[in-house]
């Protein structure tokens, strides 16, 4: 195979080097004989089109690449889960399968969930607030065994804040398209009951991907269903939630508090008025990355769908275009 | 027994209520017959300080009573674990037992250890400075898993810390005044090794009561002994810490965060640079109270130790004047 691994530097993250393919494909001892370049310019790219036969780059990446010039490309594997900023797929070819990284995420976004699941239940959000302005007021709340979290999502990022919560003790429904158990949820209902167990929810944990169907889930008529002392953590994309709609509520102690993630423009611009947003804490997309095992993760991830690819069946993390995810 | 039970309205908490005694001491059969009285203010105490045998009263309400008064009262049961502000136990008649509520604090005071764990270790600290002025900068940090914490302090706080790091794959040393082994610290120390762990601690958490031994514990030299990375947490009292020091050390960057939920002065003052300090998280001294359950469970500790004082055996919580916990 004629794998290139391509990269316009642009993130907080390195680029996956040379020392870093060696080192994970040294753990599988099939992958040998493969033919690897790597690129950061479009020449680079250009030099290689007419033989590359996969693709490793990111959405952002694949954005700027010519993907039709490459003739023999049967697959891209994606350096992230969410590939929603590809819109329609309509700049992949259609026969070329799409591969994410799901499951890279897991071990700090379950860090990242407990953290502002505890946050919310202690008030910090609204501690932080205060702290601003020089004001004490000893609010106190208790523990958070027993509260009643309701995850959207159950991928490798739901599922990892659902472990975790439960280490704690609360009482978890997970939300998704389909209704299968999960095995770190006390109820998973389908994603259209969602009205139902607003009403009763002390914490809203968003980590699903933005799909048509998802966009805007948590809309202003939602938000309006949560009880007074509920919280609201986002770890999935901006565009889930109407940000205007959650920020009103919030300066409107509608809701207690938010743990936001994500957001509808990112960076958000200086002139955003989410900053002054009260009760509100803002961590810049930084929920769910390990940069010390991110390549290699996303790495060991491409090989098993590598084998799968040469063995003929389904590789572990192929997109299904009509879902986006 | 004649059970006395004064508090002068001040904190956070409501009193100690009649239905919360009963409902308390029913659960414990042999615990009837006692005669039980219950005052809120100077009046109410003199007309029963010549009977009373036991007296259940926060060290705040415990420093306004004439305590030399009441000529056959055998045992104080403090409603707080930290006894600190009873100073040297001047007020306190020599041959009173003195007994605090050591116990209550650890379930909440875990949930807020693991949660500022985590904080510090996202950098959250960190970007709630940044949000202050509508700052975006995205600094990843990897998992905790691994990081090494320090405890000083093993009693029911420090060691609901220990349990909760370990969930999360911390190594863990405590340091306490003995080198007893802990079951939920990979290593303990006694506290006189404290500066040779200071260097490779990621996260220092002090827990510990405030005494002529451990005030000023992290002075300005300690405070300096930690790597920059570094982050400190405190929930024991806030004169455990150089509290100048530690702000001048966090502006300069010299150690990387902090969260502090007790301070030199509470409430602190408006005009305190500490509101101003970056890269420090202020709570207002919320960490380990759970309202909901507080009263009843300072309650059942009080029945352990009047069943030992009944039986002529030590209490379960004596505080021992010497050590001053």
């Amino acid at each position: 195979m004629h794998i290139h691994i391509h990269e316009f530097t642009t993130g907080p993250f390195p680029d996956i080097t040379p020392d870093e393919w060696h080192e994970v494909a040294a753990e599988v001892a099939e992958n040998t004989g493969h033919v690897v370049t790597f690129g950061a310019s479009v020449e680079e790219y250009q030099a290689v089109a007419d033989q590359v036969e996969i693709l490793i780059a990111s959405p952002y990446t694949l954005r700027k690449l010519d993907l039709f010039a490459a003739p023999r490309l049967l697959a891209i594997q994606s350096t992230s889960a969410g590939v929603d900023s590809l819109g329609d797929f309509s700049t992949l070819p259609a026969h070329v399968m799409l591969l994410n990284n799901r499951g890279v995420h897991g071990p700090r976004a379950g860090e990242y969930a407990i953290m502002a699941l505890l946050m919310l239940q202690a008030r910090l959000p609204y501690f932080a607030t205060l702290q601003r302005t020089a004001q004490w007021h000893r609010l106190q709340t208790g523990v958070i065994t027993g509260k009643h979290l309701t995850i959207i999502g159950l991928g490798s990022l739901g599922g990892a804040a659902a472990f975790r919560a439960r280490q704690f003790g609360l009482r978890v429904t997970g939300l998704r398209t389909s209704a299968a158990p999960h095995e770190h949820c006390d109820i998973v209902l389908p994603i259209e009951r969602l009205d139902e167990v607003l009403p009763t929810t002390d914490f809203l944990f968003l980590a699903c991907p933005l799909t048509a169907q998802t966009r805007n889930i948590l809309s202003r008529a939602r938000i309006a269903l949560l009880p007074s002392h509920a919280g609201v953590i986002n770890i999935g994309r901006g565009g889930l939630i109407d940000q205007p709609a959650l920020c009103d509520a919030l300066n409107a102690e509608a809701i207690a508090g938010a743990v936001l993630d994500v957001f509808a423009q990112e960076p958000i611009p200086p002139s955003d008025p989410i900053w002054q947003t009260k009760n509100l804490t803002i961590t810049p997309h930084i929920s769910s990355d390990d940069p010390a095992s991110y390549n290699r993760d996303t790495l060991r991830i491409f090989f098993k769908n590598l084998s799968a690819l040469q063995a003929g069946s389904t590789p572990p993390t192929l997109v299904d275009r009509t879902r986006g995810y």
